[in-house]
């Protein structure tokens, strides 16, 4: 890959030892960012193989996708606007009960598809057939990860566990070391305290970390108290689930202790604003949660409830909701947005080295194009980017070091033949003819 | 202009005669649609002076942004995050004290820009130096309903209630048609009984509609009960507001018979759910407006509290919010959003011959490009639009049977000087420097 040069760009690495914003060099050699210069013009561009001006350009860190279901871009737009069990149990999982691997396969890379170009750079992932999903991360060159959706209610609950120590002892550290395997417990409603316990034994070994729904819903949180006599958070405490490192995707519904037990337990909360409007079930208290010291990512989730990956979408609604919610504009800063997407996201990952722009940090970095009308005048670079900024005012993304997209364009994957594969595959699934060909 | 034939797009025009998407032609002859074909190739090719292959397009009406202050664009990002008093007080009133008119042309140049770019072919206007902002209206061909903003509380109050009626004399029907002018008196709390009445009379005179801010904070329902006794709807139905037609803007703190009032008056609302959160406002009761038939349009405020011109983004947030707000998935469905920015939108603002693609209607029709990753698979459109695309995905835009975007860049205006203007202008006003060039 060689020596990657930024000259002369703007550069908001989210690192506190600098600047916020600086126009300076960057230069990326193999996977990593090898020096940083806060002044235009130092680093010698004859050391390099191939300088990229960074005149109209504004780089930052590639974002970081905390919790989803990738392959479900397959049923995306396929049931909308639906009471959330009728969705589930008449929509979601009959569709989901006829995917096959190699649908996981081509719906994960779809997925990647338009993360890539979005700017995000990782993605945690639970679904199942999770090695086809690992392919597909491979193929597309980005960070992931992965888990294999665990729900014990079934027949094939010890199978599931099995297939997720085997995605462990296969694809952990794949891809050059970028896929990261973790356990996926679904959540409490679909894993008795008994196949809980199993799956933290079966993660303990590896010292994985979990991936797990919390308090989604009101109905979660009134379900958890009739059959568990607690919150959700309280009931997981004391399963001893916080002993792990684990990423609660949602925590919508909680209570003030349940904040703090999740503050002093060092739980990474994945926040999905956009997914908890759509489906209905309200708005995760946020800005108590950061008060708190909690650390928080955002999400997007699948994409049959959201409908789309883009993840500044995501910050954008997390910034505004939370003041709008509480009838507070100072809430959220626009910077602390930023970090939701981006450090922060790597810290609920458990990833330390991505997130920031640093020398020695991997080279997963975005660079927006600084030309178009929502981008002026700039004043504040976070707030144009939390904001006011489109995906595709992002013109370059880099992972591991690695341009993925260049001018707004893929580099490695096929996307017209991986949206002509989904597009069949997603009306055989359905049952539901497309409105394109 | 002559004849421009879309063929065999899918084409989603929000006429309840027909259904809601299919694959056909679509003619424009001049500033109208003269045809549309449920049926693909039944339009004469021969008959057409342009044909535009259709066969991955989406086609739909121009959306419609009935609430902005469009040259505020240059305050973009200026003051983010702050509390809303010190936000005006130290912030945007001594910068829009430096405005000029020529300020307000550019300004308003630049939010012409990025909104026709972004699909939005009619926007509603509230400011000053409104015989500059309509020039910019005429050169960047939008459609564009203005008013003079009227504060009755200073010296200059009679002064703007003149270029109001001299706004409506000189420039109502300007523009080839394409120019409406309404009269802005800007709030209750700026505009006393006295002065109100004052600027009914005049817009009598026209039969203009009036603009004005509406219940936007819980601060401006609390000063209307100590200063009048009753919340802003019921004091401006008393003033006899409302047997005027009126687009109020933001109703956010609004009683359940503030909506019986708004609804039994005809009051069109402007809805502006980004604007609301990002000041801090609060969310406005949206599906209980709808509810109640209150007639209600999208609108994205000015670019200093947003900090985009995106009406996609506000349709979306209306209809997330809506669902979320509530915790009923069911509310607001895709199809009802899409209504809001286009025909609802129309409505509100007193315009029949726009909103909707029917023959003998205005030509204002934007296109989307259904090739990116997000449009796949497509089941159903207007989830499509309303969930998952982005500004970027819109290819073309017409105004009155004119592509003023082609392959997603303005035909007419240049962006690049336009943006260069503002960003010097910007400087100016505000004492601080860009981090672009």
């Amino acid at each position: 890959m060689g020596r990657i040069l930024f000259a002369g760009a703007w550069i908001m690495g989210l690192d506190p030892e600098r600047p916020d914003c600086f126009n300076g060099d960057l230069l990326v050699e193999d996977e990593r960012i090898v020096e940083i210069s806060e002044e235009a013009g130092k680093i010698e561009r004859r050391k390099t193989d191939r300088v990229i001006d960074g005149a109209d350009l504004l780089l930052m860190p590639g974002m970081i996708n905390t919790h989803g279901h990738a392959a479900m871009t397959l049923l995306r737009g396929y049931a909308d606007d639906l009471p959330l069990q009728k969705w589930l149990e008449e929509k979601i999982w009959p569709a989901e009960e006829k995917l096959t691997g190699d649908d996981i396969y081509w719906g994960t890379l779809l997925a990647i598809c338009e993360m890539l170009k979005g700017g995000t750079t990782t993605f945690a992932d639970m679904y199942f057939f999770m090695d086809r999903a690992a392919e597909a991360c491979v193929e597309g060159k980005i960070r992931a990860v992965l888990s294999r959706g665990l729900v014990g209610l079934n027949d094939g609950s010890n199978e599931a566990l099995q297939e997720a120590s085997a995605l462990q002892s296969e694809w952990h550290g794949g891809g050059d070391g970028r896929i990261t395997v973790t356990y996926g417990p679904h959540s409490l409603y679909t894993c008795r305290p008994e196949y809980l316990r199993r799956v933290m034994e079966e993660a303990a070994k590896t010292e994985s970390a979990l991936q797990i729904h919390v308090a989604e819903t009101a109905q979660e949180v009134e379900t958890c108290w009739h059959d568990y006599g607690s919150t959700p958070v309280e009931h997981l405490y004391r399963l001893g689930l916080f002993e792990h490192r684990v990423i609660a995707a949602h925590c919508v519904h909680i209570s003030a202790s349940d904040i703090v037990i999740l503050g002093s337990n060092k739980v990474g909360v994945a926040h999905n604003p956009g997914s908890n409007l759509k489906l209905g079930s309200g708005i995760a208290p946020l800005a108590h949660l950061l008060e708190a010291g909690v650390t928080v990512g955002l999400g997007t989730d699948g994409a049959a409830s959201n409908n789309n990956l883009d993840l500044l979408e995501e910050m954008r609604l997390a910034a505004l909701l939370a003041k709008g919610n509480d009838c507070e504009p100072t809430l959220l800063p626009a910077k602390k947005a930023l970090e939701l997407a981006t450090v922060d996201g790597a810290a609920v990952l458990g990833l330390p080295e991505i997130g920031q722009l640093k020398e020695g940090f991997k080279a997963d970095l975005i660079a927006f194009s600084l030309k178009e009308p929502q981008a002026a005048p700039l004043f504040e670079p976070a707030a144009y980017v939390v904001y006011a900024a489109a995906a595709a005012d992002i013109l370059y993304v880099l992972v591991d070091g690695e341009p993925v997209v260049e001018e707004g364009r893929l580099t490695k994957l096929d996307e017209e033949k991986i949206i002509s594969e989904c597009l069949r595959r997603a009306e055989r699934i359905t049952g539901k003819s497309n409105y394109r060909t």
